[in-house]
């Protein structure tokens, strides 16, 4: 009896792992988000129950629920696989399930996966880190607000390449403080709307002009000099000659 | 002719990617580095050539030697896959081969792998991100010191986890310079050393006793509140039944 929290990766089939891809093919029950696809369902064998557990906006899954309904399939079925995008610890909250499910004496396993942060800057062809540019790279959501805010001001440093996930909605904000906490107006940004999927769009501004800048969700932010790198042309994650699994 | 530029994960062969492993099941030729296991190579025909880059203290292949190498053998062969431990554009010098490359008009792909960054803690149990604890994650190099320096009191933010790579002879620099920026004298840190191998080991203390703390290389340091999470014990890419690869 055990429940695995699997990572997915950022969202093309053959971005699974080798050890997700067996995990799915034993799984007796397979409780997945909405961004994963049908091509990664379908390496769950034909028996596998498969549970939608999708957040919509607005929608009624909250996490209390999830993590309750792991208790109970975990309590139920020998093989659980709990698979998400990206990584399950990174923004995966695959922290709370894991604590949940030990709270309940059932054992859990977590399998990394290739996480969106970086695959999708990667799929425009910036490298998050790049000698003489970039020393570290920064990783932080964007919708909290309010009294959960993220200090974005104290996140302002040119040395390090910064990624904002789910930031679309507050991007005006999050440039208004980089710059008051003493990043360049100029410093170039990127923003990878859907990325790893046929819908994969590049959009490029400077930092100044991002609250301007029409970007569709979902779409990840890369703000730095790396963001100045790679080639709007080049969807790297679906590139002809590597269509996605199989 | 197109060189592939391949992350080959955090170590155990099968956190390779779907993606990842068929390359190398059809490589004409494979470059890698000291990372990378005999399992994961094993995954490469009989009949490829293998060439061993591996950059060791002193050695002498330095990273102008590896790009002339690839841009030389993307002349040559039609499929060559450069294998690299972890991402290869998260501190894995991708960029700076991608960009030998193109400039030699040679075709690139890269291939993203999970990054040994966010794997390395989750050997450890410890979640990156954790809602209430850590709301962004920090990864920087700590083996660059003098005039490149990085500047850790910068980084001194306790919404956000710090992941150091290479940090292990530098460690009580790094963590006096995160003291001086503001971060708490008793913020937890974890270091993972040997991640995903079975000499996998975590060692815990406190931010204030980092440099007195006795810590083998490879190791990765997590600080933050999170470093406090997880278990010991907890192995969790070699787990008793989930075996490496194959």
């Amino acid at each position: 009896m055990s429940v695995f929290l699997v990572g997915a990766g950022p969202g093309c089939a053959d971005l699974l792992t080798l050890r997700a891809a067996r995990l799915l093919a034993t799984a007796d029950v397979v409780v997945y988000d909405r961004l994963i696809s049908d091509e990664v369902l379908a390496l769950a064998p034909e028996t596998a129950e498969l549970i939608d557990v999708g957040k919509r906006p607005g929608g009624s899954h909250n996490q209390a629920l999830i993590n309750d309904l792991l208790v109970s399939l975990g309590q139920r079925y020998d093989r659980v696989v709990r698979i998400k995008g990206g990584d399950p610890f990174v923004f995966g909250r695959g922290g709370e399930e894991r604590d949940a499910l030990e709270a309940a004496g059932i054992s859990v396993e977590i399998v990394p996966g290739v996480t969106s942060a970086f695959a999708a800057p990667l799929a425009a062809g910036i490298p998050v880190t790049h000698r003489g540019v970039a020393r570290g790279v920064c990783v932080i959501t964007g919708h909290t607000m309010g009294d959960d805010a993220v200090d974005y001001a104290a996140l302002a440093n040119d040395q390090i390449t910064l990624v904002v996930l789910m930031g679309v909605g507050n991007r005006a904000s999050i440039a208004s403080q980089l710059i008051q906490g003493g990043l360049s107006a100029s410093t170039p940004v990127a923003a990878i709307e859907s990325a790893s999927t046929p819908q994969q769009r590049i959009v490029r501004c400077q930092l100044d002009d991002l609250g301007d800048t029409a970007i569709s969700n979902p779409a990840v932010l890369v703000i730095g000099a790396v963001a100045a790198h790679g080639h709007d042309n080049a969807s790297l994650l679906h590139h002809s000659h590597l269509p996605c699994f199989p």
